[in-house]
């Protein structure tokens, strides 16, 4: 009994932090008040606040930092792997869905992009294709700003959603794929830069038509790897187990 | 020292259960074995398997059900409310940017299922079709029922990721809208039939524009909301707080 009630206690002050960053009481990046000051708040003990925080860093709504303390999450409630794709097993499969995917909503985006954006984002997509660029041309690897260059794209198509579904959806791509292909590297500047030249332009057509021919560059490449069983290791490697 | 000792532990057997369900060893509605086995599997103490277990309960990847055991869960590694959406304040728009990429996605979804659906999944969606039909004309609640018909239409696409992308968005949108509108009702059964008997009839085509004229209807009615300041309260509620 003296276990399942703490557990409900616990349970209502997860909601009670919830609640108050969902209100705006506590914004992103926030730092909260530490345990002693919670269990005043809420009048239970520093155990039950202390399991509370656990449950709330656990789902990625706070952060606990050693020695500064608790803080609101940059992007609350986003987990890790927030749609499970990890447990799906066939992972050329799971590349080419997602690319599926991509390939209806991003040309979407990129026209949305072209026509919303403010003169500032579009400085900042153009900015951030050149860091992609500079990458690929130095030899680095360019993955995290690839999902960045396409993560601006998505915030100026000034959607609240599609900001949080493009790193989940190309990131996940990004771990399937570890692309050291010169091939790839180079078509990926082309139609970035043509993406991003739409955009500046506010071109919405020719920004979508770009975006739909950079996304079905990398499908070939995807669908080449299924059926190329014999593919070279040292060009592509797939990661078949963990992500 | 000890605490980090044994979270990090604990992190251990996260991980190494993690990686038996990926490996397909414990599948999905499994039940795993008890803690007393689990701790001599692992050769840790039954306190760290017991952390371990929470925090993937915490996770939505094992499920703990008391007095019966602890099972893998039906759709590992999903949160409710995967993509965070409680977090942005504005409601309406949320609504409102989830049908921009419904719109989208979805047409798309249903052409793929008229091309791709096999003979059972066309009898599973007509006969889900008309579940949610007589629950509309019974003046029933049938949320849940048409995010189920979304649901098996996507399954019938056979794309891997679609049919966890659906109910995230759909779900979240019938949390936003109560939905008692005659009109809405009505025209929900019609499009839905609609939909259902162009996959049916195998037309891809036919699929699509019912899918695009079925979420097109719902777009104008959250936009009529959004404008509609006085709205009748009676005909929609809308949760502005807790979803």
């Amino acid at each position: 009994m003296g276990f399942n009630r703490k557990a409900s206690l616990s349970h209502t002050v997860e909601r009670n932090i919830t609640d108050l960053i969902i209100d705006g009481y506590y914004q992103r990046g926030d730092k909260i008040p530490n345990e002693i000051e919670l269990s005043k708040k809420f009048e239970v003990s520093r155990s039950t606040v202390r399991e509370a925080i656990k449950t709330l860093a656990s789902r990625n709504i706070l952060e606990i930092r050693r020695g500064s303390g608790t803080f609101v999450c940059d992007k609350p409630g986003i987990a890790e792997d927030p749609l499970g794709f990890r447990f799906i097993n066939d992972k050329i499969k799971l590349a080419l869905d997602l690319l599926e995917i991509r390939l209806v909503l991003e040309p979407h985006i990129a026209e949305k992009a072209a026509e919303r954006a403010g003169d500032e984002e579009i400085k900042g997509i153009v900015a951030q294709c050149g860091v992609v660029e500079e990458l690929i041309l130095s030899g680095g690897s360019y993955e995290e700003e690839d999902v960045l260059f396409h993560t601006k794209i998505a915030q100026a198509a000034k959607n609240a959603v599609i900001p949080t579904l493009i790193p989940v959806i190309n990131s996940t791509i990004f771990l399937l794929m570890r692309v050291t292909n010169t091939a790839l590297r180079k078509e990926t500047i082309l139609t970035h830069r043509a993406i991003a030249e739409a955009i500046q332009a506010r071109n919405g057509e020719s920004a979508r038509n770009a975006m739909m021919e950079h996304i079905m560059y990398n499908q070939r490449f995807v669908e080449k790897l299924k059926t190329d069983r014999e593919m070279d290791s040292s060009v592509i490697s797939v990661l078949t187990g963990e992500m």
